[in-house]
């Protein structure tokens, strides 16, 4: 039998396929919240003022911006693509959760790259974002040929201009941390003026 | 074609509009309880009994005391808001990621608030919250303008008059901080004796 | 008006109603997870093997077990209050708030009684519990006098007795901790073992 | 009565139903989201390179592979065995809560694992894991024989051989690891290329 046919439909399994829903929500919503923990400073490691304490940690505010905004940005592509998931089955479930192990990561690479603004830390960073964007994009199209989701020609389109745009972006920054680390970090801004949305709404229009 | 064309109805599209409020209430009830995180003392820190390291905690207790309320507030207003929205877009979701990232500094702030009770670290703090507002209020405003929420006139003013009763709140903390850290924190302890919910229900009746 | 005509049903709103839950149990479940951070042993302060540095964390795994199962109580208890809820107000939903303060508090004070054996520790942890049981007892007869919950007489009582069991045995332990702390963590045991259940299905058949 | 007669029907309890499900699933992507705490590198702790202290830490991120896919499988199960739940009472629940408190205990048991490569790191981790199978096949077992589940016979010998595969790669790893505690880690890589979706396919085809 084909996947398809083997796939349990959504329809009449709506509590399972919402309980994979909740679980991926989830941990999005954990892994975007320990952010915060980078933050933290330990009352002991305070030495002059807090005011002072606070504007040394300014590489590490930035840091949480980045990893907030790139959390948040696949959370939304990973809502529409289950938004048109119809059918699931044993393998979307583990390249979902493949997705998620690199998702629950971020706040390592991002504590990493707040700490230490090397050239390493960047690539690590990097690295991880590419794996989830990669990993993101191998699940949407397995699904798509198994026939598990409603997708039509546009919005599968979509999702590829989608995450194609956020796979270049940290990709080609790659190549320029080893020259300016800072300027790869600048590039990720672009993530958060999003060129697709507009794309989108003319090709739909 | 308008936002309110473009934007997708909470009718039909069910699951992705809760996944939406799903995720953010994930943040706020994560953010609300790492709160905890800033009480706990390390076993190798305590010199004298148990009873006195508790003892001298007793500003971080205050601070956690705060915090949470403010922090169950915020999810109170929220809770509202997304309760007359009736269809969401791209901007929406964007912006209500903007506003959790201020939700999810909460628990940095009160760190901060809860080791120091400095000037700066009450300004820090009524920064922190009065950003959460002033987002939320653009949220807000944004969604009436667009005709996503089913809000009449009343809720509208309904949700000004508490978040400005809030901002006010935090505003009016920020120089009261500069002669007198203490006072501005317990000018906070006015958003648990909440005028607006009186003044709400007289506007009802 | 009274508070049960100015109260929203939770027919028709449902979903409001939904995230009060949703966030509840957000809370209880990563409070109860939280725990786990307390047996977290640091590599730099493992001097012999891993097994001798295990077993002098015994208090650590009776303090989590003990927390485990009275924070699953508290659910269970929440669970079953807000099963029987028919109808919601900012009061109810600010109480519910007050008793999550408590809940959220559990990691603290379990980490204290982790580390620290004394009479003052089962004190703290001892009354952090009581506090939860009588301001869940003070939320369940406020809503019950404001007509917001469709329990009948034998459910109220059934409430009433599981509250007035877990209380009773936390209250009874706290002049018991002055004695032999020890033995005052013993009687928490008997959480495990709740006589309510079979008390309630006698009564009901 | 039985327990069958005694036990609350999950239609017409389906909000009460999907709390307990909710509260699990809360738990699970808590506990999975934890392990990436064990991954930190404290910044004063870093001498070299940061690239040299993220090489340093490879025992860590092994232990957090193996642990996001025994947690991600353990939810699977989980989610299949109440997916055919039909009715439920006090005891699932205890038995359920009885379950995850070693799902939580798993951050505890994979920091130890990694921070230390020895035969009794190795044992705590498989016997955790080992008690959380054997947890699990009794909750189901006795689910089934109170007839609290709507699991057909192939259904309920492919939860057992489920279970029954991933218990016997975590207690045939015990040995082992006295031998060469490296050996047993690889051993439950075997855990990621599951055997038993193929075998109940052909059992269903």
């Amino acid at each position: 039998m084909s996947r398809e046919e083997t796939a349990k439909r959504r329809e009449g399994n709506e509590i399972e396929f919402s309980r994979i829903v909740a679980f991926s929500d989830g941990v999005f919503s954990i892994a975007i919240t320990l952010l915060v923990l980078n933050l933290l400073i330990p009352k002991s490691e305070v030495q002059g003022g807090i005011g002072q304490a606070i504007w040394d940690e300014r590489e590490n505010f930035i840091s949480y911006a980045i990893s907030f905004a790139v959390i948040g940005r696949f959370w939304l592509v990973h809502h529409r693509f289950f938004g048109e998931v119809t059918a699931f089955d044993g393998r979307l479930i583990g390249l979902n959760m493949l997705y998620l192990a690199f998702i629950v990561l971020i706040p390592f690479s991002s504590s990493i790259l707040g700490d230490f603004a090397a050239t390493a830390a960047v690539v690590v960073y990097a690295v991880n974002l590419s794996l989830v964007v990669l990993i993101g994009l191998w699940m949407t199209a397995d699904a798509q040929r198994a026939g598990l989701t409603s997708a039509d020609e546009v919005t599968q389109r979509e999702g590829i201009i989608r995450a194609g745009y956020i796979a270049s972006v940290f990709l080609l920054s790659i190549p320029v941390a080893f020259l300016a680390p800072f300027v790869a970090q600048l590039m990720w801004l672009a993530l958060f003026f999003d060129p697709t949305d507009r794309l989108v709404a003319r090709a739909k229009a």
